[in-house]
């Protein structure tokens, strides 16, 4: 008899995992409704065109691709952003259009012990507007949802364009913005000595690279820090244009929200306001959640340009940190109590008093197994109910049950 | 500029849709929890082989298979039950085990009009006993599922042991059972000469196939049916015991459940009770759910047998019939509230509002565009919102906000 496993890098969600999942889930979709934003579902599989056409070429190599069986190439979405920018593509309602979707994302890489080819991802878009105070929006409910979840985090703000101003203002050549930026984006993870290493191979000069080192290695409070910056870039329109929008933004902030000038996000699409939220103290972990603007997705998709910032999570990170901090013990569960007939006659009245319980909220279950009263106690305690209801002939009779309390060891009468 | 779209036979989910969704989902889960069935996800994709392993060959032509970029077969899954009898096979937990799924299924066939490649289906399964009571809870939290949401149905059921043993009194042929019983699966689909015609290409009697047909279009009150079955077959003990199993069950049920003989579910892995559910006037639609016990799966993919009973049915079916239905309108929301905030310096106020009016249950969205208040207006009421909150200078000042009943059109002025 062969044993049949999941597919290499992929795995089965068990009963423990799953309550996990569902309490995270809840909790993520209360914040997004009540601020009334809805959710979508987009198709797993996608046309490989479709995600080509925002990948970037590191990424395609990761896409989760096939030919299927009419020969067309076929893949496994490798974000939500991907399907949820084509979706709105095609809508015509009022904007600006509130959008999220919780679901699995699929890489083709090797895996590695915690890391699977399918994971889960949460993800929230907001379309149609470039207004700061959408960024703020999308940031205020990212917190909330971390702060429903019990959890400590920093959230570490930039402006793509201020990055890009200062380049400027140092008069480094276009040409390099690629290669520097792709350094900027290594700061938080490199040694002084080999950023600047990467600086120099990019194309800039020392002088260059040690301002730019120093001005955007700053991070901090935003009231600490904007002032200064101001200071130092007085002459400069642009940049202090783009300290106007993270200025504007801040005021709308919490007091989780600070200013790091490193923070650029990869090489990728976004275009303005860029975020990652970290566990100071758990910094190895990775950002629990990260986004940013990017004003120029769904132009691709689509006959019409639109603005749009949005932010995504990994579920898996989730997981861990809230197991590391033992949040899952807070995790409400109903009542429970286990329905033991003693006999087969008395069955069809032990449905009714599950059935009872069951109306009355509880999580009830009824023994389908005919077997002996002790084992039936002894399932009911291994599985945690927290009551027993037993019911024999006399019970039946007088329409009532024992009810033993699971804990105290207590029993009592209970009438229907 | 290209236009995206998902691939061949596949759909998004749009935010009407999956709000619908939503509340089918919530139901099932409250039913199938309360019942102390836990939620698992077993993985989307499964090797080649875990599903040629279940499936019968009519099926693995519409597997929806593919080579992966190390040359492995894999195939998205074509239902739920397969991967949760794989999980089960590894399970040391106490049984009965009792586990249930709602997810994606795949097939790969020609996409009609309604019919997609990709669809949704809940699933529930009882492992680890084979007790009739089993299979009563199995048909009860079925129906306590459509009874949640508002449908009117009937549960026809059957024992496949009974049938087999009417197949062994009427001696019809060994050999000829495969087809035989093929041919009982379409006796409420086809003509009486057509039965008739299919009975005699499977090799049996005139008269047999007469008998057969008789016997097994019989439907109706168990109560009324089981006493002439009994009489009929006084003589055969083994038709006695699968009348016995019905007779136990039916004590167990409740009133939208009937006897019908005619019910075997296919030629599939079946191995006792079998039962469909339909609605009586929308029988076209198909079944609402159908499921049985398979006493044989579990075995396959593990070291050991294990007896089960299962139900699963269809989501697309379910958000169909409800439409119909209207039962939708009847989808409770929260209230909603528009805050209006007339300015940018009002914003940081307004979002208290609208963060208090979260708390209070409501969902609440903040304007983001800094669009003047009629075209604010506009877009609350294209949207449906019940209430609107202006907020300006003075309302900021006064720590209040005018709330405008969108039905009504009354404004009230309200302290927070």
């Amino acid at each position: 008899m062969a044993e049949y496993q999941p597919p290499r890098g992929m795995k089965d969600i068990v009963p423990s995992e799953m309550e996990r999942r569902k309490w995270i889930y809840t909790n993520i979709r209360t914040v997004l409704d009540s601020y009334g934003y809805s959710e979508v579902a987009p198709t797993e599989l996608e046309m490989w065109d479709t995600l080509a056409a925002k990948a970037g070429e590191d990424n395609l190599n990761e896409v989760y691709d096939f030919k299927d069986k009419g020969d067309r190439r076929l893949a496994l979405r490798f974000d939500l952003t991907c399907g949820i920018a084509r979706m709105v593509a095609g809508m015509r309602i009022p904007r600006p259009i509130k959008l999220y979707a919780i679901g699995n994302a699929w890489r083709y890489d090797a895996p590695q012990k915690g890391r699977y080819r399918c994971f889960t991802q949460w993800d929230v878009e907001l379309f149609g507007t470039d207004s700061t105070a959408a960024d703020a929006e999308i940031i205020n409910l990212s917190s909330d949802i971390l702060k429903s979840l019990g959890l400590d985090f920093e959230v570490r703000i930039n402006n793509r364009k201020l990055v890009e101003n200062i380049f400027n203002y140092l008069k480094i050549d276009k040409k390099c913005y690629v290669d520097v930026m792709r350094t900027v984006d290594k700061i938080p993870k490199l040694s002084e000595y080999d950023i600047l290493t990467e600086f120099k191979n990019a194309g800039i000069t020392k002088s260059q690279a040690t301002s730019l080192l120093d001005i955007l290695g700053r991070k901090g409070n935003p009231k600490d820090l904007i002032p200064l910056l101001r200071k130092e870039f007085k002459d400069d329109r642009q940049v202090q244009e783009s300290i106007d929008t993270l200025e504007n933004l801040f005021t709308n902030l919490g007091k989780e929200c600070i200013l790091d000038l490193s923070i650029v996000r990869g090489i990728g699409y976004y275009t303005g306001i860029v975020f990652e939220a970290f566990d100071p103290k758990e910094e190895k972990l990775g950002s629990l959640f990260a986004g940013g603007r990017f004003d120029g997705l769904v132009g691709v998709y689509g006959k019409e340009d639109m603005p749009a910032v949005g932010v995504g999570g990994g579920m898996e990170r989730l997981l861990e940190i809230l197991e590391q901090k033992n949040a899952f013990e807070k995790m409400k569960r109903p009542k429970s109590v286990f329905i033991a007939p003693i006999n087969d006659s008395v069955r069809p009245y032990a449905k009714k008093v599950a059935a009872t319980f069951r109306k009355k909220g509880f999580m009830a279950e009824l023994d389908l197994t005919g077997r002996n009263l002790k084992k039936q106690f002894d399932y009911a305690n291994k599985k945690g109910f927290d009551y027993v209801g037993v019911i024999g002939d006399k019970e039946k009779e007088e329409k009532c049950f024992m009810l033993r309390d699971m804990v105290t060891g207590r029993e009592k009468k209970i009438k229907m």
